[in-house]
Formats: C-alpha cells, sequence, structure tokens
C-alpha cells in the first residue's frame, strides 16, 4: 500500500484491511509500553491539512504520527467553500512542495481529498469529507469489533440514524460488507438514501427491528441543526423512535456491543447510561482510533515509493 | 506524587513541594546545556487542553514538556461556558482514552480542572481554573523567592491587589504559608476575600503598611475591566494607592524583590521601571517557569503508575 | 552568522549570502534522504512569533526547524496593531526569557522585527514585516535563479507588480543587487516608491519593456483589495497591463524563468497555464525555501554564542 492514496474503503480489498488490522495489532502494543514510540517513521514529515474543526479525530492523527517518531505539522484552515477549489488545491501543492510523507485531509465537501491527491505527489489520507468518506473511522470500527468479538465474518451490524448524510455510515458498510458482516441500517425514510438496499444492506425504519439479533449497534451522531427541518423529525420525536436505550436494546443479542463515533448527544441518539458504560465500546474506539491511525501511516507512508514493497 | 493530580497547592505537603523545587534545580541545569534536552519522558504524551486563552503559560509546559523529550499535543478550545460541563468531560475523557501520560488543564472556570481528574486515569495538573488555583505558578514563584533569598521560611511576603479574584493569589498564599512565610495580602477592601485572615494571613487595605519591611511584594495584575464598576475604583484611583513605584517601595526592606505574574499593566499596578528593571525579578519568574513545570511534569507523569516510586 | 539577527537583506554581505546558499546546497540533499532529518539542533528551541496569518512561510520553517531536529514551538496572535507595540514587546520579552535558539518573527508593521531583536538575547529572523523586508524569501529566490541558471552574476531580474508595498521586492531588489544582478522593476506608477532608482534599479511603467532581454520575471502577488482605489488601476486593468501571459513572455530570453513568492492571483498576476506549468519555478521555490530556512536557522542558531565560530 506504500505510498498509495486511502481515500475511500472502496481502495482496499478484504486481504488488505486485515493487513491493516492485523499491523494495528501491534501498534496497540506500542501503545502499552512505557516508551509509547517507535523508530519507524523517524525523519517522516506528515501534515494535518483540516479545512473542517475536529478534535478527535485530528488529534488521533498527530499522536499516530509522534508515536512512529514522525514529524507532525499541522495546518487548520477554516476556508471550507467549494468556490475555493483553487486556492485549496494551491495550499495542498504548496505544501507538497515541501515534500511531505503523508497528507491527512480532512474537509467539509465530498470529494475534496480526491481531487486534492490527484495533484499532489504525497499518498493522500482522507481524515472526512463531507458526507462521503471516513475511512480510518471505518478500520478502526471494525478494528474494535474484531477485538470484541473475535471475528467480523457472519456478524450482524446494525446502523443506526442519519445513514444518508453520514460519512461513518458510508465508509463503514462498505468495511463490514466487505469483512462479510451482515448490515441493515435504520433511520427515519428521509434519512435513507435512495436506494439504499442496492449497496447490499438491508434498510429498515424501525429501530427494534435493525438491531433484532443484531450483534454490533453503531449509533451515528446526530445533527442538532438538521432536526425539525421540513422533513426531518424533531429531536424529541427522535430520540423516542431512534434513540437507543437499555429497554431497546433487549432487542440485539444478549453479548452485543454499542458503538458510536462520538462525541454522544446524551438522551438523543444514546441514552446517558449506554453512553458511559458497558456494553457501549465508545471509548475503546476512541483509543484503537491511534493504533489503527498508526498502521494506516506505516502502511501507507512507511517506505520510499520506488523502494521493494511487501 | 507519580499518577497524582496536581489541582491545588493544598495538594502538596511542604516535603513534597520542597521536592518539586529541588528537582526544579537539576532541571534548571539541563536548560543552560548547549543540549537542553533530556529522554526524561520519551515516549510521553503530555495533553495541553486550555480552555481559555494563554500564552506564556501554555508555551512554558510545551517547552517543559519538549525539553524532556515528551512528545506535547496541544489543544485549545473557546468553549468554556460551565453549561458545556458536559462536553468538556467527553473531551476530556476521548482525549484520556488516548492513554496520555498527563493532562494539563487551564479553564475559566473554578474547579473544571477537578471535574476533569475525576473522570481522568491520567495524572492532571491544573494549569489556572477560573479565580480557584494556578500551582504551578505559586511553585515557579516560590522557586524564584528560594533562588533570590536563599530560603523562604521567615521571609515576609506582601501579595498587592485583587487578591479576591486571583488565583495566583490563592495559590501562592497556601504555598508561602506551607514553607514558613509570613503573608499579607493587601488590596481595595472590596478586592479582599471576607474572612481572609482565617487563611492565616494578615490583610491590610493600605499598600505601604503592608509591604513595611517586606523581602517580597508580589502585586498582581488589575483586570482593567473591572475597573470603574460600582465597587471598584477608577484605574487612576487604583494606580495611586495600589500601584508601586520607587518611592512607595522604600517601606520595604533594602533588598526587597518585586513579582508579578504578567504580563504588566505599566503605570498601573507597576510603574515602568519597576516592570523592567532590579528589583523586580519578573523575566525570572518566566525562566523559572519552565524549569519548575519539567519538575511538576516528571515527578507526576514521569513513571508509570503502579512501578515503584520513591 | 551565529548568534547575529537577520533583520533585512542589508544585513548580508554578498559572501555571506552565498555561505547561506551553499549550505542549503547541503540541507536540500537532507530532503531527499529517507531520512530527511539531521541532528544539528537537537535540544535547542525555535519559535515561531506569528502576528499575521501565515501559511507557508509558517511551515516552511516549522518543517526546516523540525529536520534539524529542534523544538518548534508555534506562536500565533492576531494582535498587530502598532498601538500594542508594549504588549508585543512583552510577549517577546517573556519568551526570549524561556531561552529560545532563535525567533523567527512576522508581523504586519515594517520594523517590529527589529524593535523586538533590540530588547531579545536570542537572534531574531524576520520573516516578513509589513512593506518592508522579507529577507528568507529573498534567499530562497536567490537560492532558486542559482539553481536554475548556474550564476546570478550577470543576470537580468525584472520584478513586476506593486513594488512600493512589497516587502518581497524590497528584499530582492537587495539580494539581487548584492548578487551582481542586473535589476529592473516595473508596476503602475503609483506602486512604483519615489526615487526607486536610487537603490540602483532601473524603473519602468511598462511589462514588456522592463522583461525584454530578461533572465528572470518575478511576477508580484497583488492585493486586490488595493484595486480599484483611487490611484489603483482595476483588476482588469491590471492584469491587460501588468499580467504576464505567454504571449507578453516572448519579450524575455528563451531561457527565462518565471517566479512568483504565491499564493498567485490566477489570471491576474499570471496567466493559469504560466502558473501551473514551465517556465514557472513556483514550487520550486516552495521547495526550496525549506532547504534555505534550514541553512539561516543553523548558521544564525547553530551553536552558542561565544563558543569559537567560523
Amino acid at each position: 500500500m506504500i505510498g498509495r492514496d486511502l481515500l475511500s474503503m472502496d481502495d482496499l480489498e478484504r486481504a488488505e484491511i486485515e493487513r491493516v488490522l492485523d499491523t494495528a495489532v501491534h501498534m496497540q502494543e506500542v501503545g502499552l509500553r512505557e516508551v509509547k514510540k517507535v523508530p519507524t517513521l523517524r525523519g517522516r514529515t506528515i501534515v494535518n491539512l483540516f479545512f473542517e474543526p475536529s478534535t478527535r479525530t485530528r488529534t488521533s492523527f498527530e499522536i499516530a504520527g509522534k508515536r512512529l517518531s514522525a514529524d507532525v505539522i499541522n495546518f487548520s484552515s477554516q476556508g471550507s467553500s467549494l468556490s475555493k477549489a483553487e486556492s485549496i488545491l494551491d495550499t495542498a501543492k504548496t505544501l507538497d512542495a515541501m515534500a511531505p510523507d503523508a497528507v491527512v485531509v480532512r474537509h467539509g465537501v465530498a470529494g475534496v481529498p480526491r481531487r486534492i491527491a490527484d495533484v499532489l505527489r504525497s499518498p493522500v489520507i482522507n481524515a472526512g469529507d463531507g458526507a462521503h468518506e471516513h475511512p480510518t473511522q471505518a478500520l478502526l470500527d471494525l478494528f474494535t469489533v474484531r477485538q470484541e468479538k473475535g471475528r467480523i465474518d457472519g456478524l450482524t451490524v446494525a446502523i443506526v440514524g442519519d445513514i444518508a448524510h453520514s460519512r461513518v455510515a458510508r465508509s463503514n458498510i462498505t468495511g463490514f460488507l466487505k469483512m462479510g458482516a451482515e448490515v441493515r441500517v435504520a433511520g427515519p425514510p428521509t434519512m435513507l438514501p435512495p436506494a439504499v438496499e442496492t449497496l447490499g444492506v438491508k434498510a429498515m425504519t424501525r429501530l427494534e427491528e435493525a438491531i433484532e439479533g443484531a450483534d454490533v449497534v453503531m449509533m451515528l451522531r446526530i445533527q442538532r441543526e438538521r432536526m425539525g427541518a421540513p422533513v426531518f423529525p424533531s429531536v424529541r420525536e427522535y430520540a423516542a423512535r431512534y434513540g437507543l436505550d437499555r429497554e431497546k436494546l433487549r432487542y440485539a443479542k444478549d453479548d452485543v456491543i454499542v458503538m458510536h463515533p462520538g462525541p454522544v448527544n446524551r438522551g438523543v441518539e444514546l441514552a446517558p447510561e449506554l453512553a458511559d458504560q458497558a456494553p457501549s465500546v465508545i471509548l475503546n474506539q476512541v483509543r484503537n482510533g491511534v493504533a489503527v491511525r498508526m498502521a494506516v501511516l506505516y502502511l501507507f507512508a512507511g517506505r520510499p515509493r520506488g523502494a521493494e514493497g511487501d
């Protein structure tokens, strides 16, 4: 994968996903040492190019890069309108001229990381673009499920919320399907993408139906500002129908795990007690994010392009 | 102290304060070397979690961490209202999941670092919370006094200004009293906390009386936006009565030193010539801040919890 | 040059400029290695003190510092009015007390870096001050020309645009003249400084005349907000008369190179095809910026003052 871009979960075959997850196991061991650092990327430069505010993802990539001994350069800009596409590309090309070994890009508009990747020599890692993709989130979710369940193949995964506007949903659907899971999605009809079943998932409009017998329930963060708009329910209505609490969770398997990409709107998509306690694995997801991003940086930026790979 | 939080000067016994100061002496030697770096915290991660703007304190902690070879992650947010307490705790728990070795917290509301510490596994260092505490400022002030005077025990220390709203005053009162100094505070009556003498200090409303025979005069920064409000004097009036100049300084001992946590309002709490020249030791305080914070990070985050400490 | 400030190209003699460029050749080799890092400034602290927004210059200095193994501290502030000169100096003195090995300063007001340098013990590197100077930009431009042309002495260099308000123009005029080039400047009469020819350049008001037979054409970035004001042309009018395209470029030598400090206003000072393709060397300038700034940091901050230099 050295020198390639990671823009979408479509970019990875199943064997490559497994390679990322296996590598992340080793990276997680590094995080348990007293000296949480390996010299793998010493002398490499990683640029975090964030056109959208972010806390956990930016910090997670920064810690991942530093634990690999890379130099990490943070570059934030709020100029995220598509009309500024030209200046975004100029900025990216300028940074590329400084010869970074990877550029991690987040942008509010779908497709911007791909356009940047088209003009850059460095590998580009998509850290979230609009409602499009967030592949490292899907990889850390897969890692977390495999760690908790011992496998992904054959599991039933329910993803609940605003499926149509969620990059987390989109990347996870692709990822879990590739790894052999059954994927169901659920949400209000206006929050389900048209023809979503052509992706290979089962679509439902009742949460209880979607999570029935599920091994994994992944709740999506609701964008409160969308609530109450003509085609969206009120927050109260949403929470009543699509919020998860212990009562509704009985529909799932006894050993179900509950996931959420964070930050949680407590009392909306998740009851407070589910946000903080088992069977939720939300903080495990965060913790695993560092290990998975270390794996991604190592595999995509770890060696010079042109050198013999493996 | 390994693995403990440093939230308040009340958390430290006298022997522990002395241990911090003694360690800082060694750390200061590191700062004089050509290579100003020791491998003590290599592979450790320190998160600077600042919910309030800061320049010197954030930079001081960042330089301290880097001189100990730690990876330092800066995380700033202006969302500092108490109503957002839940999201602040979520942010802190998220960062904690990434397994930092210390989290340095500044927040505009008193008590937030303690609430954060309650839910975090990492040691939390309070870098200033509202009008409550700023323990590393007190430690660097103690260090500076000991360096200049050779001792703290038995000295007379006058703290002048808005005592009631100053975290610097509060932490220093506790620190100097623990170390055996006599502490006097002075300010307009509305700027003295009720029953301040129960803390063990002498309270005065005249500057001249407070600094008479003092070994150390610590002037507090005035919040100009408070001036002129119903219960506060005008800036001009404040400067005339509670501003320090060479004339008034004659009341103190001949070898008095003048301290200020910075930045100075020249011509308000300090006459310009006192801000920049001896007997003021303001830049020494800044310089010592790096060494003292190196000592704090080393002592509180230096070794794995569970390992045999000392 | 150890321990000296770099505030202006006037601070450097020709032999010193050559030394910077020669050193940058070695630094560029570091950037081509798999491990793009040398231990030269290990344990040194470099502060980026930016009072004006900047992307490429700040990032370039940060990467340069990190490739030399220095600890780089970023300090940004938007408080850039001259009335705050006192607080700027206080900030600078505070940072100086933390014993950095170099302070890189950018400010919107001419002369601020010099005022800061007057009160600091650390070497100060000017990273751009108002319309005054931007010496490291001139050095990287000189480096780029020497790399492309094999020499600077005897070349004809045309600088086109708002000469009067450009720190890039001012520093480059001094630099190219010192290195033996012939320098012409061109722009609307209101954009030429009074008595500009006393600097040793030829001033013209027609672009075609200025670039006739030129080896190097350097186009300046236009400040769009100035356009259309009483004494300035409209953007359209400016582009027609002072924008460069392939047609006009025929006046220059066949092997001319086109430079621009970036970011380019495409279709204003440069036709789009010239912004992205040969003979433009704009991305080379960016790339060389890292090597040249590594050389500057090494030469000015590399050794303790007082040690035997060379």
